[in-house]
């Protein structure tokens, strides 16, 4: 289900300033993959392993490399890099509504917001005091902008979008639904005479930078003693969890459902799959890439690929392992004591 | 904290089409555990292990198989699946609220919306363009439905629910508060002249069938080459995660927390534990269960059960365990060596 | 980023009720850790690993305890818990906005409900039938309060809350923004004359304690037989889910992103890491700490630390690791026979 929005392939090849083989008033209604495609789509190839795919493909043209154009039964779109290509077209493809400038009537603006030109804020929003909303920007539904924040030009905060005060984006920042962004850090204290916690309240705010992207569910916490800073170019997908005062590098890329905890300073251009954990107060260098759900436990200096856990094993098979991972230290000392009795009998074997 | 509901053991039975021996006007008032219902609760028997809790209880009446009706000191009710006629009967003791038809006048719903009979719309709620509400569905307060989304009849959304655009849910289904359906998938490609990531726009939508429910704070991404597709009576728990263009069969069940990435396919009545990862791109078997916290790292073609990760252990035991796993190749090079120098031995024996 | 909140030191150690050496009219614009405390903030010293910042801190001043007064450039507030006494002055400079009481118009409140003096009720919030707002709370903007809810004295609900019916909140607790109580827990059973799954409406409510947190798109679920039950003083992080039924003793903190599965009992005092998974209907004591990531799949009845997984190694060694670990059982029995092996060969010997 997707809205069609109608481009010759003359067209796109000029947005992508690329070289087009082939009739340029064809008309493309759509994209997909290469044993997808129908009549009137555009399909691409970059992955060798879809090059099978390319001989029978029913897609009216193909964004690809030189090399791979002459076996294509379309009409092409040469590409060096027909990934970054096809990335680039996709916006054009995009049915993604763009409201008109307008503030609706519903929306509740503090008379001390500043609201910058062709901003759209949306029925139901919130902005309080002090909040500057640059120009361009759109503010969903039901959005709530907090007290002196700062939302960039052209920032994209999708409906339902909460953020606390203080709270800085940077400009072309998209922001999807169901994210937090400030609320308190969790820090707390033991009361040895209450038998309470003790809050500690989180004082400082959020910086998030330019041309970052934050999915659906991501909750980002106020720190207590910086603010919790998230780089240029940082790409974080949904229902992601990052912790106070931590600090994320410039194009770092977190997937889905990872939890970084408090005080964690994360590299720039770091590869973060799905479901990782670290834990608090660690450092994670430049360009290190960590496999999906693994827990990081101990800080990362060295740039490389990191991993945790068993591998998938049927459970009967990984009932007997997670048996034999409890006895580990003792297989090492029945190994070291086997070691130490074959030694003796050699030796014996030898003296004789 | 419930709010109490009268119904006559007569009434259940007959709502229930089963058999009821006893006093058919003995007012029920709610339902509890054996060892913890009162008098004028109904309680039930399917686990074994509660049967020792039976003759005790205080319930009025118990919902039980006919051979322990017997020694039941309470009026019964009497199925051939006690389990599934306790699971119906829950339904008169709900007291969520329904609310009445009603548009809310603080909605803002678009004048090229279609909305059907019997609807609710509750109030601060947004239905944008060309957004079809089915008769019978309610849409709580501030929910937002975006563009060309359609709702089926009698379909849920309870409040602050976000649907983005080309988001269609079937019919008779229900979507918990905090749900983000239809944002962006995690799609991006370094341009290697600017540095920055390059956004792969997510052109397609969201397809969810019928009979489905998807618990709170759970996020469904759209599709970058395919519609997202949850299947007919698919339930999703809280704060599942399910990735751009992965599709889930009827009738699978997946526990709370669990992250999926894009592309994945999951075939039907799978069981999936809660905090269970699938990366992207592999495909899950029909009537395959996978344990909690489990990582599928790789496709599951067989149905059966799977599990990842290690058994719990007491931290100090658990340190020299994790030594242990890091010397594992060691371990079985050592062991090999051994079996070599110990076959020598034996040879040597055997010479003499 | 903070709003800066000018306060002298006299005032401070005044709130604090503790000695401050030096000159009491010291104005204080902020705190900050010591080795980036600029002057005119406060800075403190606990954690012994700090002690080497504090000679040449820029700090106004700095909490500490007496013995390390001596060393300290800057001016005193001398505690005998430091961490505790730090704690406890961070509210001074917390820069959240405190509303004025105030019904906002565009708030829909039901005419059943009854609301408190002091309160607060923020832009496009909904209290439903018969809910009780005591007095002093404060409902953020976008919060939905269920039917027959009671949100406690001084109670905070930041924007973007969901309430469902039947949920009960304590007193002085802060619910932050995108949490959702009081869903459907997650109950269904196989009809298997239709193949679909019935559900079990999940007909008891939520019942929260007094001083309690709860951190942004965290769940907890209705109960299907008793009501969830969350303790006094119970601190809960971001994104955690808390499934029906369960019940969390009194000031056990459980940080961000777990999943507590549905009748589970955690005692009082337990502290649990971040993205910890709880198995259903378990028992963890009081005074447990369990790490990070560990999945607790068995009751653990005595008090102590507990863990699960494997320790973080490079991707490289780790898939040899996981070879091994797949191998464990064949590893034990090997081990059984080399030893036996070498037993024959050591009475062999011994025989000679």
């Amino acid at each position: 289900m997707t809205a069609d929005t109608g481009y010759t392939l003359g067209e796109i090849a000029a947005y992508l300033e690329l070289e087009c083989t082939g009739d340029p008033a064809v008309e493309i209604s759509g994209i997909a993959n290469l044993q997808e495609a129908q009549a009137g789509q555009l399909s691409f190839l970059f992955d060798p392993s879809y090059r099978k795919h390319l001989l029978n493909t029913k897609a009216s043209a193909v964004v690809l490399s030189r090399q791979d154009a002459q076996n294509c039964p379309a009409e092409r779109i040469i590409a060096d890099d027909p990934r970054l290509a096809f990335a680039r077209l996709t916006k054009l493809f995009d049915p993604a509504p763009m409201p008109e400038p307008e503030i609706n009537k519903s929306a509740e603006i503090s008379s001390t917001a500043l609201v910058g030109e062709n901003v759209y804020i949306g029925p139901h929003a919130v902005v309080d005091e002090q909040a500057i909303i640059e120009s361009g920007a759109i503010i969903g539904a039901g959005c709530v902008v907090g007290a002196r924040c700062r939302v960039g030009k052209n920032t994209r905060l999708w409906p339902n979008v909460t953020l606390y005060h203080d709270v800085a984006l940077g400009d072309d920042t998209i922001i999807h639904s169901g994210v937090v962004i400030g609320a308190d850090g969790f820090g707390f204290t033991l009361d040895r005479s209450s038998g309470r916690m003790q809050k500690i309240h989180q004082v400082y705010g959020v910086s998030i930078g330019s041309d970052v992207e934050i999915g659906a569910g991501t909750t980002i916490d106020r720190g207590a003693l910086n603010d919790t800073v998230i780089g240029n170019g940082v790409k974080l997908d949904n229902q992601v969890q990052v912790g106070h005062g931590t600090i994320i590098g410039d194009h770092t890329v977190i997937s889905g459902c990872s939890a970084i905890a408090g005080s964690v300073r994360i590299g720039s251009y770091c590869l973060i799959g799905g479901a990782v954990g670290i834990i608090n107060n660690l450092e994670v260098t430049d360009r290190v890439e960590i496999t999906a759900m693994t827990l990081v436990s101990q800080s990362i200096l060295k740039s490389g690929r990191y991993s945790s856990g068993t591998g998938l094993l049927p459970s009967g098979l990984w009932k007997r392992s997670i048996v034999g991972f409890r006895k580990l230290d003792g297989i090492i000392k029945q190994l070291r004591n086997l070691e130490g009795r074959i030694s003796k009998l050699d030796h014996g074997k030898q003296k004789k």
